[in-house]
């Protein structure tokens, strides 16, 4: 069995040796690592760390995981290893704005982003055509306040059908229901057009005209139950002046919301992120 | 009489003639232009001009004023003309931190800010050697409680005896009273440490902090009689990321409060902030 | 007739009354002036001003040329006007990459980029199927040295066939020969993927690599008869570290080449950009 | 002997077990892992490490750097231990321009930069005054074309008097001898006043201005006996238009400068910065 790649994952209570229960494993089975951010939070006093790595000749998966819980049993670590090459399924959801869509579908299809798209779905029937030429399955479930709840089950089905990884809510214009939202706690991220926790809520580039900001930006966040209160993953930002109206805002932050969204979504893929608290620790390159 | 270079700038309603009003008349006395900005904002129906002329041969200041003000008032314009070497008297307020006050007074020295500082007024006596190696008088006036409306009177009669022409809060930690406030309305600059409207309030850093942000900023603002939400001049902004603790971001925000707050003063001081109701038009160089 | 919005630009050599030539004049005709910017650049002594305006009742266009034309004259005043709404058909060069051609398609369907595209030449066929989404006709012009001279007729032809008015290299890998660079002067806008005059000619990413720096950046510029020198319209950069790669450099540089060639394309749609020597003058809003 | 905080930098050839030789080290010797940065360089196959780390009780620094000695060799690791609190001594070189001077010197006192500053030398003696403000011996050595060779032996001398670690050139206007440069050879730290490597030599900033560039930068970088082309530490860099002449461009250059070096210094006194090659790695925080 020729060398692979993977990538390691693990979080734990921050105490001695929790480096070493990955490095030296590692080494100690010859595998070589090419990859390594570790990080021990003080505040929150829980250790994170990221190895890719190269496997060792004979390497056998089973018996890496069973003696690596082993390990990570004694430091109560949580831990996720991928193949490098594993391109996670993202399930995208949009509205009618395309521009987050259009930049992701165009990483997507270079390989910059390195994902399948099992489906793109949308409360509107407007972006199919896009969705065709990109050769990627479309769905259309309207939704109303009547049929709100019955829309979620179709999508969290479809969710499970395509067995999707990530859910990409790419300017999607509907609030999900907390039950929807916890069941996608970790693996489903947002990007919202301001600068959080600034301007909350609807027409932040509106409520950022009316204060006469001299910035604006977007964020890109896992959602949680707690409506535009997710852990904050990447944040993008542009300076701007009094010619600005809110749909010069707006024009401007479209391009500051698909760069932002792509990198957040680059990260999760690439297992850069770590939910810890509210908060995240993100290993970028 | 050699020529000399003034700036004029004036702001009224919207209507037709208000670029002719200031270009023609420059025009037709012979004045030359040598630097134009104007803009119309269509949303508060108001129109801003600032114009840096250098004057014909046998310039009357007077005259020019009496006849300029005939055509302003047609257009109900609100005007000042400054000659364009004036430095105009700033005094400065601080408390313990020096970064903001060692950036202007270092700008001040070599003639990057074009001011005169009459007098530093601190609540500590801890900057005096600062003031003293720069030969500025240094007002040190404690605050309490009890003696806050005595403390401000002093403080308003210093700005009142050095003739002041701007007041600017370099990282004062006293919050100013509703009237002292009003009196400053639209010359007293303050530098917030956190991209307003984010973060209002005390310890902005550790706000920021909290919710995890990957970006950190600063807000130079005029002050109002509403705490930390006068018109904003300018915005600083850096990356930041979860290896940052509270300490960090304080650290990371000095270099970027001192640029911010450096560059309002020059604005403020080069007659290019206009206020637009809540709002500013500033026209940058 | 309704009111319409011109867009009217000028420049000549500096002297009295350059401003109230336009301002005046726009005045004296009841026209309503939205937008103004003028520079007077004192290195080169040369004016530059750009007029955005919507007409009196009864506007001549012809009438207006006519006395503008005498008046212009007397400051040999180069100008043009335009009507604010009038689509420039932007012809587009491509070769295999098609990150910039992708953004220019995109912001042109969504109206970001206010014109018409009746062209897209490139010396591969790739970029075909990308085009026919679009619904532009695809002119696929080989190329080898030997048949370099007749394809640069073929697509001469087209571009005035299309009565094109721009002509954008969206990474074209063809040198355009100095008589074609010639005759495209000032109205042909190029992407070249370094901060220049850093990194001129092949593989600037590489070059950057082998020097260790810490920024890339890309740069739009107008084509003249000088490879990459011709002057630069907008720069745009991101700080890198030593993680990057030349491939990573590369990527990372997709993102800063199309913002950057979208943004310098705008301003040109937009008459925001005037030659001034081998530099420009950029009225960027 | 109570716990203290140590940093430990590595480098060698690429090779299976580089990480564990320093992290399997620090475990089984119960020292804790605070902070951990590793990179493994696929193209000059050379490895890079550095460890913030807590003793264990019972600490022998002589019986550490022994046995670890006997492990790094086996690496042909490069190898330093340094107290983090070590406040390593560092000389300043200035001509007349004193805003990298004045930045050092402020975060100096502040704390912002971990260091002690022997001495400040010149060859002009117009900043003793702010020198003698901060209590730091200013050494005036004036420079001509005949006197350079003796001026740079009383520069060693005191160098080497001083035993100063690292040599910062704050604008220092006078060209090294290669001999010197040689002997300074990583470090010392010089800040150029461009984006390296455009604009080297003279006047960068009336070169950039010539060229019509869109923005502006400085390079802090390692010295060599290349001018000019010596190792990259950090570049800032911003954006410029039209109404920028050289002067204004100088002006704009001072706060990109000093910050640039001033990050430089704290890199290189916080031992985050490796050779590698003629290029660095830097593990910035």
């Amino acid at each position: 069995m020729p060398a692979t790649n993977w990538i390691i994952t693990a979080q734990c209570p921050s105490q001695l040796g929790t480096v070493d229960a990955v490095t030296g494993y590692l080494y100690h089975n010859q595998h070589y690592i090419e990859e390594l951010h570790s990080f021990d939070d003080t505040h929150s006093q829980r250790f994170f760390i990221r190895a890719r790595f190269r496997t060792a000749e004979g390497f056998d998966e089973e018996k890496f995981r069973l003696q690596f819980a082993l390990r990570a049993e004694k430091f109560d670590m949580q831990w996720e290893m991928t193949l490098d090459q594993h391109k996670p399924k993202v399930l995208i959801l949009v509205s009618k704005f395309d521009h987050c869509l259009n930049d992701l579908l165009y990483k997507y299809r270079i390989g910059q982003l390195n994902m399948e798209i099992p489906a793109i779905v949308s409360n509107h029937p407007d972006l199919k055509s896009l969705a065709d030429w990109y050769g990627i399955p479309y769905h259309h479930l309207p939704v109303s306040a009547e049929t709100k709840a019955e829309q979620e089950a179709q999508l969290w089905q479809l969710i499970q059908e395509t067995s999707s990884e990530l859910v990409v809510l790419a300017r999607y214009m509907q609030v999900l229901s907390p039950e929807l939202c916890k069941k996608l706690q970790g693996w489903a991220i947002n990007i919202h057009h301001s600068l959080l926790p600034g301007f909350k809520g609807a027409k932040p580039y509106h409520q950022a005209y009316e204060k006469g900001v001299k910035t604006v930006g977007a964020t890109a966040h896992y959602i949680n139950d707690d409506l535009d209160e997710g852990p904050i993953i990447a944040q993008g930002i542009e300076a701007v002046d009094h010619t600005y109206y809110p749909e010069d805002l707006i024009a401007k932050g479209r391009d500051i919301e698909r760069v932002t969204l792509s990198r957040a979504v680059k990260y999760h893929i690439e297992k850069r992120i770590f939910l810890n608290g509210n908060r995240t620790v993100v290993f970028s390159d």
